[in-house]
């Protein structure tokens, strides 16, 4: 059932910070449990650019990116029964094998068979890849690899979509847009009316401002170093933008003094130890509620007063936004097609798959949150 | 209404760490929103013991202590129309004014009003003491005061309670016991057959660990560095003990191992601020929450690896188990009646009031949970 070699175009990250090099590679057919998608469009995130630079890991090349995109079912392995050729999914960089003690609690995605391994290059099925070229193997990425025409994933992590969505909308929803409104919407939870504040404005916080402005926040309050984010952040619900650098004191100070106490809610999205303190210094003692998101340095350290907590204050850490890839994320799709969420805004920028390049060029200058790759043009 | 001056007997502090001595005191009648109580029994609690030793705060003296303790309502001052003479209450040392913020959430007990304050030794009516001997003033402590035959507090620092419960036993829960089954019920919240680790097995968190029995928990696991308490924790419901002591590594690390990745819920009842880093880390990644209810030193931080939070781990802090004082205290009662929560247990000595410093001796020497005073012997 699973097909033959397919040989198409991918764009290779053959060394460290280097542009994509277009080749055709060859993508072997999926094993068990495994689905081999045509991709239709893909998107950049910082995820990508990050181990495309390969600064802070361990380097992994050749290796294929990309991890947020759309793409249809082209064929399945030996024991895939939920998926079928010509399904419209998203593949997602983290899964859900749904017999694990994390797939099996309602409040956590951390799946111990297909939670995200950023290291691993292969396939867990057999530890080989499925891209090679001349015989070559290129590695995978995030278990997704999505720069390639065609791209072999793991079936837990394909969310089967609504047939009718539209796949250069919808990609975006299978990485950085969950990620930030989940954290709101799942992890924060505020109540209609509440306050919120949300650390860093680039699509994740964004997302999380978005999911602040479905659940009726009265204010959204947008923090970030980059006075440009001010005007961008109203169409994301965001009523008060705050730049640190124009204050004296600690920023979470500020927060406090303008809101009467705090926020009722934070979200952290930069990823920076010092945001993350401010994020939970920043909301109101007895309900206050902070979220991380942001990834941080490996040695950073979390430091505050326990007072802070025995006040009543809450902390907690989310991952993609606590969605379960399978089960939740056709809801997400959902939540957009029936108009509750809009994903147009977070979409600046198309270029089509041989210009993958551009894509890197506009995140790395700041100027995009999210640049479309349309795999046939 | 409100009546004449009582004299009566109190234990009064007059200099720190000095055994109290019983006098003859002057009871001024409540003032405005004040209720004076006949007091009829009262219990120690470290609070007590720490600001009567007074090392670290500013020393308040002469001061009647006490916060636990159960009596009668004997008269009433303008303006109360929820109390009247003869009502069983428990006095609380932290209040509820129903009209702030606080007390209108949900979420949180720390009342805007009458939130404990231990530096006041006034009444928040008029900033004067209602006790005095010989036209010298007796400092208030915590709003309560119960280490007197008669004491007035504010109305909203007042629980009126089932008038069947027996003082003797119910005075406890005034104070440390709801303290620590209120962090499991009402902030845990572990759910049936989940795994809890309790740090500290004192009064309090041999009352968090009968709240973990209460709600089902599979497996209680108790940390002290006190041998000795192995043996009484088992009546507590705690099922395993842990000496840190008896470990090399990290008491987090023997956890996590003993659970296979570590515990659902954790329980901080110790304030020492490693005990607090050790409490969230040794909870499981994906749904863990930890809760601190122990008060650390002014200085102490606490440090973690922003990782831990981003794995899904949650930590909050409460104050009194998150119980508001007079709307959920008198169900706490009633979980007695109903042979639900078990209160005997942490009753360990009686004295009379007369030996009051006995109690501060057994707890001083650490061999008492709960010694009950007897005003009237």
């Amino acid at each position: 059932m699973s097909g033959n070699v397919i040989r198409c175009k991918a764009a290779v990250a053959r060394e460290a910070g280097k542009p994509l090099v277009i080749e055709e590679v060859e993508v072997a057919p999926p094993q068990k449990m495994e689905v081999r998608l045509k991709i239709l469009f893909t998107s950049l995130c910082h995820t990508d650019v990050y181990f495309w630079e390969a600064k802070g890991q361990n380097p992994l090349f050749p290796r294929i990116l990309g991890h947020e995109a759309g793409g249809i079912v082209e064929s399945v392995g030996e024991g895939v029964t939920e998926l079928k050729p010509g399904d419209k999914v998203l593949p997602i960089f983290t899964g859900e094998c749904g017999d694990c003690r994390h797939c099996k609690s309602e409040d956590s995605n951390m799946c111990d068979l297909l939670r995200i391994n950023t290291d691993r290059g292969t396939m867990i099925n057999d530890g080989q890849t499925r891209f090679s070229k001349d015989g070559e193997p290129i590695y995978h990425f995030l278990g997704t690899s999505t720069f390639s025409e065609y791209t072999v994933v793991h079936s837990g992590c394909v969310a089967k979509i609504n047939p009718d969505a539209p796949l250069d909308k919808v990609c975006v929803l299978s990485c950085g847009i969950s990620t930030g409104m989940g954290a709101t919407l799942n992890v924060a939870k505020p109540k209609k009316g509440m306050t919120v504040a949300i650390f860093g404005l680039g699509a994740v916080g964004l997302a999380a401002a978005e999911g602040a402005r479905i659940a009726g926040a009265s204010r959204i309050i947008g923090i970030d170093l980059n006075a440009s984010r001010a005007n961008e952040a109203k169409k994301f619900g965001v009523t008060e933008f705050v730049n640190p650098k124009d204050h004296d004191k600690p920023i979470q100070e500020v927060i406090v003094e303008m809101t009467d106490g705090g926020v009722d809610r934070s979200v952290e999205c930069t990823g920076n130890v010092k945001a993350m303190i401010s994020a939970f210094e920043c909301v109101h003692d007895g309900w206050g509620v902070a979220v991380l998101v942001g990834v941080p340095a490996k040695d950073d350290e979390f430091k505050t007063l326990p007072l802070n907590f025995l006040n009543e204050r809450t902390l907690k850490g989310t991952f993609f936004g606590n969605y379960k890839p399978r089960t939740d994320i056709p809801g997400v799709v959902e939540k957009y097609m029936n108009k509750e969420l809009e994903v147009e805004k977070f979409i600046t920028h198309h270029v089509g798959f041989s210009e993958i390049n551009k894509a890197f060029d506009y995140m790395l200058k700041g100027e995009s949150l999210r640049c479309i790759i349309q795999m046939d043009a």
